[in-house]
């Protein structure tokens, strides 16, 4: 499994506002307005917060195409806490891929990639919440059923 | 509902180490070694850490009971999102109450304690993962069910 000629995954930086990311996670759910300055600052946020052992706590990820537009993103978040021996746990969240780019096992090799980051960060485990219609193609991830996921909106 | 006389709930302190914080967390789960240093070093930077609106990013929380002991603790790690406008995600994660304190509502004072925070801090939506098991539990504090939760391990 890899990433078709030309593809290319790695960290998000500022300048993929100007790929289309905000357009690509619109394939998610709804994102509004958001300026270059609110999403560079952000990113840039993003970019300070370490964990002790000087890995990145938020792991903003795209896959670029080879026109160089943002085609694909995920995040993990790594938690720092106190059961575990003060252990790691990986938060896998908004993976969106564009409709256009079904097919090319995107998603398999963005959740592959925000896995490994996980486990190259020390976390005893890696979490996501999905929709009951996607267990399959996470369980081809490895991923295993553990529970459900409560949520509460204002 | 209200805690006991003389029981009361706030942010955990560095100090908790010595009210046995870490003996109420193993009614969770595996807690290990944690020296006092390596406690304190992990709360003051979950203190350190705040969002883009001067909120706190983690927010470990303590029911201290009339002895000045821990009874119950509980956590809501407040993540900053591009989605939803640059939107904030609770997570609540790591409930924990002694089992000679059930009867007495901590768990569900806990969790409508740490919901607030999660409003308060401007959250669109805060998320737990549960067992089944758990899930009427859950429905009191007014959150419903929204998917599955899927882990790997190493």
């Amino acid at each position: 499994m890899s990433l078709p000629e030309n593809y290319s995954i790695r960290r998000m930086v500022s300048s993929d506002y100007d790929r289309g990311v905000l357009t690509t996670l619109e394939a998610l759910t709804v994102v509004g307005t958001i300026s270059k300055y609110q999403f560079q600052a952000l990113v840039n946020k993003w970019e300070s917060l370490e964990l002790n052992n000087g890995k990145f706590m938020y792991n903003p990820t795209v896959i670029v195409d080879g026109d160089d537009t943002v085609v694909a993103t995920g995040m993990i978040l790594i938690e720092e806490k106190l059961i575990h021996q003060c252990g790691l746990v990986g938060h896998i969240e908004d993976i969106a891929v564009r409709k256009d780019q079904q097919g090319k096992q995107l998603g398999k090799i963005l959740i592959n990639h925000l896995t490994q980051i996980g486990k190259d960060a020390g976390c005893y485990k890696i979490i996501l919440d999905c929709d009951p219609k996607n267990v399959g193609f996470y369980e081809k991830c490895g991923y295993k059923n553990n529970g459900l996921e409560m949520e509460i909106r204002q």
